[in-house]
């Protein structure tokens, strides 16, 4: 048994619940996945969580007395007391859930918990990308945009812990698409995965993005034309899919240049699923950033992809216990 | 004498230097204006405004060496090391001069320097609408658009102090006219005085306002459609004017429901020469706000207008002197 003290990070989502077991030092030593069952209900999902960490802590040769805590990252703001989630649209009776009583009881450890973004914004500070910046903007493009910020060391959570929500800025403020928040033109209808599905299946339609549509004929009959597929088309040469990329590119240029004007920050993190087009991203944001913020400003300010990919919110669960709010160890 | 700490805020702009005395309460108990020779170049502008502080201490019955120090607000951002101004468009030479160094050399006291929306949001913070909450967010509406943040009792000026440029986020992406600061469609362009002057001033052309016409009448012949005479006309129900109000409120209201959804703040402050229409704007403010942002956000925070009016930035300038970021008095 190594003398490093362990945590477990939960990384939980509307289809998977990921867990790591992770060092003082930020590395995840073993790791766990498992399907949310969503449509059981939250006492379901509460149980598949509980049973996860019990089974990870024992899988990898500890005792839950081993673990210093549990870091939990969810979707949705968390309440002002930190003690459950505010709302979340797509588990019935998952708001209000009294999460960390119930889980620091059946568990016997303390619990954290953290929005999903600010997880992984967390994470990325503490030992990935951002690890030598004390200010940065995390922007997570996944099924929607994540955000996550930390100001001179300081995660800022809001006043009421709901603030960050950083794919909800209005961009398209005359026709924009609505928005599951309510709103129409946000940033997150522009420039997460839906966005890019949407606007391949368009050019698909109209006859165009043929690598786009040989990959897809490759990948089976009922294949959907997934950010990564497009990417790769792109990539090809296929001036349609790279199209797609450009204009949701561009959005979120407009979106990082407005940003940097208002936090001035020293890193603008891109990371979430979509991100693993970066190369296709940054040469737009880039054009946007120069275009739409100031110069002393955004020449101070790196643009860089997330390094921690699949790991970021695990391990920013776990940094509470770990790191002080300037990312000294404790 | 009162034994009662006084230093003296400068609050600088393009046209006018105003000054005041002010007390470790927040009250301020001599003021001056002076103009700003700006087209006499930095030397001229520096000159004004020590001869003008060493005036105001005199005239108040004091001496220097009585003074706990002097804040300067001034536009443009401050230089990272905060002693001198990063850039300023508008007053030959004024961009890099060791303003600090120079003012504390001349007159013997410590200087601090702030930018002028920074400086307003922390006098609104700390004497103001925004002295019982400890988030906020400032904006002011004059020429342009200035903005100032106080995150959990702290100003957030960015991590190169180069921060909170509220005014300049793209709201208009396509099709805004152009701003300042080189891009287009920023909210500046869409809810500051010269908006507002220009839709009038369309209004009139096209033969309409007819209320305001009436007031520029009687104001004389060269009379310009100020925002405090459109929106006096539109308080006598001139449906043109008020229809200008209310545009620049939309406008002004997406920027709010954006900024409530990033920062999550207790308050939104509305401050400078515009925000004397805070009772046109508001309706259209809060209707936007409801639109476009989290109702759990936007339930806990209140809108309100300036309370300090021109003093705010002269309050704000000396804050350091006496209190700490968390508003308790040193």
């Amino acid at each position: 048994m190594s003398a490093e003290r362990i945590a477990v990070g939960v990384d939980f989502g509307g289809t998977r619940i990921k867990l790591g077991l992770v060092s003082e030092r930020g590395v995840v030593r073993h790791r766990a996945l498992r399907p949310t069952p969503r449509t059981e209900g939250a006492l379901a999902v509460f149980a598949a969580i509980v049973d996860g960490v019990e089974e990870l802590v024992k899988d990898a040769g500890f005792l839950l007395k081993d673990v210093a805590g549990v870091g939990l990252g969810t979707p949705g703001p968390i309440s002002p007391e930190g003690d459950r989630v505010l709302f979340a649209t797509n588990i019935p009776g998952w708001e209000g859930f009294p999460l960390k009583s119930r889980m620091e009881e059946r568990l016997g450890r303390p619990v954290f918990l953290e929005n999903d973004a600010n997880a992984a914004a967390l994470g990325e500070y503490w030992v990935g990308a951002g690890r030598d910046v004390r200010t940065l903007i995390f922007l997570g493009l996944g099924t929607g945009v994540g955000g996550g910020l930390v100001l001179d060391g300081r995660p800022w959570r809001g006043a009421h812990r709901a603030g960050a929500e950083l794919g909800h800025i209005t961009l398209r403020p005359e026709g924009g698409d609505p928005c599951g928040c309510g709103n129409r033109g946000c940033l997150e209808t522009l420039a997460a995965a839906p966005a890019i599905v949407r606007a391949a299946g368009r050019a698909l339609e109209q006859g165009g993005a043929p690598k786009l549509r040989e990959i897809l004929r490759e990948s089976g009959p009922a294949a959907e034309p997934r950010p990564e597929l497009v990417a790769r088309a792109a990539r090809m040469g296929d001036a349609d899919a790279a199209r797609v990329y450009a204009d949701a590119g561009r959005w979120l240029g407009i979106g990082v240049a407005l940003y940097i004007n208002v936090f001035d920050p020293e890193m603008v993190i891109i990371g979430g699923g979509v991100a693993g087009a970066f190369d296709l991203l940054l040469p737009v944001v880039t054009e946007e950033v120069r275009r739409r913020s100031f110069a002393a400003i955004h020449q101070q300010v790196s643009i860089v992809p997330a390094q921690l990919g699949d790991d970021a919110g695990v391990v920013g669960a776990v940094s509470p216990f770990f790191v002080d709010s300037f990312g000294e160890m404790k």
